[in-house]
């Protein structure tokens, strides 16, 4: 009878967190409320609160109870898209401008900002002193065009956090994660070269295929799991592919994440049907429980380029990323200085010091926790606020997460209102090259919902609502 | 008779300027002491003076006497280079490296560098400011593709100094003079297009013309007026020519400026041949006693490109350069965007503060001061201690000059010799695709030549004979 007692309460306590009675990451009452409040015994809500856990709907804390976890409402969906025969990248004028506002991951840029965390205080104070003590050289040399070679020591020993083994001499420091991709796709492919893309994908890649004046194949990826390499390898039976570009973990705009087995075999495919792998890593340290091992670190071919930045995990401002070429990388060393020439010497001093002393580690603990609780906040937000049917994503990293509407929404309409007000949302359109996103929109967890943002995201359900 | 008393004392007085006794920059004695020394009035002395100030061999100060003028011992003579049909530039891999080591313009990089100019601190000072100021902004926000509008204003005022008017609106931030040379070239040239460039030229160049495997016609210039219109014309009538890329203003390496008659004739010539004018302008604020007037100011098609950046004028480390694009500029703005997303916004903004406050150009004063008088402590170091024959260019602005040898050195061999010991050259076989300057190499007089650096001059010149 117990036995029936604890399943017909995890019902109970399942509804609650299903219909948001109980919100994502509220502590749960305790074992003696819950016992007394549903007059079963505690030994009942103990097997209860198990079952919910092993079904990921909430979690324990040591010392702190039970807390619900923050439920993923579309999981496991494959995208809309349709693929198509590979086609040359277009992508309206207009986007461009989108692009632009849309890399500020706000919903309201003219709202306040939090003053910076102690840890970007260090990091300035750090790139000030290197500034101070080197002004001379600094001022009269080039730092090395494959970037400053301490910095590069760091980047290598923090990779091994993820099970990716790779010497200084093989990371190029470039301009950030957009240049490293940009010299990735440069040294690989040539004009009409066929590249495969996740769907729906980061636009600063659509753009970059399209100016590079490569063709694309969109490869329609879950909402949770990413890039599937059934359909890449059935596109690869079909089509020469050079080039396969892909976010493996916290993937934007959906948040997704390629389990280990799919990451191993895509590794596989780049080696049977020959194309290069370009792994956009720049979420990759974002994870908020688990640690992620970039395709990078399953790549026995050395056919893996990897691309990064400080930008998401770190401050947008520095201007330094990296690249791992692989097989490519002499030839994207020199295509990196023909570029770009050099980097900036004292603030790649001062990040490898910050690094060195633990301080960038340091960081992303607290940076990964005040994301987790921000992407909850604002799903509670959106489920409280948003008078409208909708889905959303539920990353278990990143910046940001992706909702969708009703297929006859076209969010470039949305966002066009929006902006008359000063909300920013990016609009699903631009994630792919054709419209299979016009219904969905990326909002971003970067800043906590408070204030101005707050109205803002309430505002933009109505904008939504008025277009149902 | 007091009329070939003067001239017989010119003659005299020109023979001890060129065979350095009285070296560049040297004071003269005073009129009453050469009175008395060659036995003529002092009216006759200052004939003789007049003589020789017109002759451009002796300059008077005001209240100070009359100084040596250093001299161009190779004025004006064109270049080596046979022209030939355009073609795919091929480097050797191993000028790469030598590439990379030559940007320092240092002839012993290991060697002691002076503190930083009270102005470099102050640009230092203000950049730390702004990164204080808005740590948190920097942090989250991207700069503006186009970069920092205070920036791009002071850079449009700055340039009304050198006769050309263009607003902010029409000037692009990049990350330096290379980047916005790969950004113009990208934005009107195919692959397999004709570029033509003054020979010698710029290294930086013709490796980015082999990247984007563009054809390239050299067309032999002078070493003192630069790139010939009437040898250009030529090439126009024989070939279609998409591009010409030139330093109309201290070119690198023999420091040649184009007359403003020529400056006119080119632009006519872009315009008449429908070529794209691609204005490298980065020793443009470089002049020691007269400002030049870049071919954008004569631009009156917007066909020109101009590109340039702080590098040399100012620091190595801010990574800040600009492009205005003329025609090409919108698609220009949205490639840097493709290639490079931003740039760091507290340079961008610690650097518009210290233009706008006048310290640039108090720098710049100070600077090129500086530099004509290392200019001149180095050719008198050369001609007092290489006992080789050589020639030299004698530029009147610019960071370095030419020293071209007998027509068997080859000074890549002189180098490879040289590196082992610290010291750093720059072969003249770096400028050209051919070897018509194997027997030239580019000297600096970026640092001044004491101490090791005296020492490796004078090492170089041995170096040198022993290969004559």
């Amino acid at each position: 009878m117990s036995q029936f007692k604890y399943i017909a309460l995890a019902a109970e306590l399942k509804h609650k967190i299903i219909s948001n009675v109980w919100r994502a990451e509220e502590r749960l009452p305790s074992i003696r409320v819950l016992s007394s409040e549903y007059q079963v015994s505690k030994v009942s809500v103990q097997n209860a609160l198990h079952k919910l856990e092993a079904n990921g709907l909430v979690k324990a804390r040591s010392r702190s109870g039970y807390y619900v976890v923050a439920q993923d409402s579309s999981s496991p969906v494959l995208s809309q898209t349709t693929q198509k025969a590979p086609g040359l990248v277009t992508m309206p004028a207009v986007f461009h401008e989108i692009m632009a506002r849309s890399a500020a991951f706000d919903i309201y840029p003219s709202g306040n900002v939090k003053a910076p965390s102690s840890h970007i205080q260090t990091l300035n104070r750090n790139i000030n002193r290197a500034m101070r003590q080197q002004a001379a050289r600094h001022a009269l040399y080039y730092g090395s065009p494959k970037g400053d070679i301490a910095l590069r020591e760091q980047i290598s020993q923090h990779y091994r956090g993820r099970d990716l083994f790779i010497s200084a001499e093989e990371i190029c420091i470039t301009s950030g994660c957009q240049n490293s991709l940009f010299l990735a796709l440069s040294s690989c492919c040539q004009p009409g070269d066929t590249v495969a893309i996740e769907s729906p994908s980061f636009y600063g890649i659509l753009q970059l295929l399209q100016t590079l004046k490569l063709n694309v194949i969109e490869i329609p990826a879950s909402f949770s799991d990413g890039l599937p390499t059934q359909a890449l390898e059935q596109a690869a039976q079909q089509w020469r592919i050079k080039a396969c570009i892909v976010t493996p973990n916290f993937a934007t705009p959906t948040g997704a994440c390629m389990p280990q087995e799919e990451k191993r075999t895509l590794c596989r495919l780049a080696q049977k049907y020959e194309f290069t792998l370009i792994e956009d890593d720049i979420y990759g340290d974002l994870g908020f429980h688990f640690s992620t091992q970039p395709l990078k670190g399953l790549d026995q071919q050395n056919n893996v380029i990897l691309c990064s930045s400080f930008s998401k995990s770190l401050s947008r401002d520095l201007r330094t990323g990296w690249i791992m070429g692989g097989k490519h990388h002499e030839a994207i060393v020199h295509l990196s200085m023909v570029n770009n020439l050099a980097n900036n010497q004292a603030v790649q001093q001062g990040l490898a010091r910050f690094i060195s002393e633990g301080h960038f580690r340091r960081h992303l603990l607290q940076y990964r926790q005040t994301l987790e609780k921000q992407r909850n906040e604002l799903i509670n937000i959106l489920r409280e606020n948003w008078f409208v049917p909708f889905t959303y994503t539920t990353p278990s990293g990143g910046l940001a997460l992706m909702v969708t509407f009703e297929q006859t929404v076209n969010c470039i309409h949305i966002y066009q209102e929006a902006i008359k007000e000063g909300i920013i949302p990016t609009p699903g359109n631009l994630f792919s090259t054709n419209d299979a996103f016009s219904n969905s929109m990326r909002l971003s967890f970067v800043h906590e919902i408070s204030g101005k943002r707050l109205a803002a995201i309430k505002r933009l359900g109505q904008l939504v609502r008025s277009h149902v």
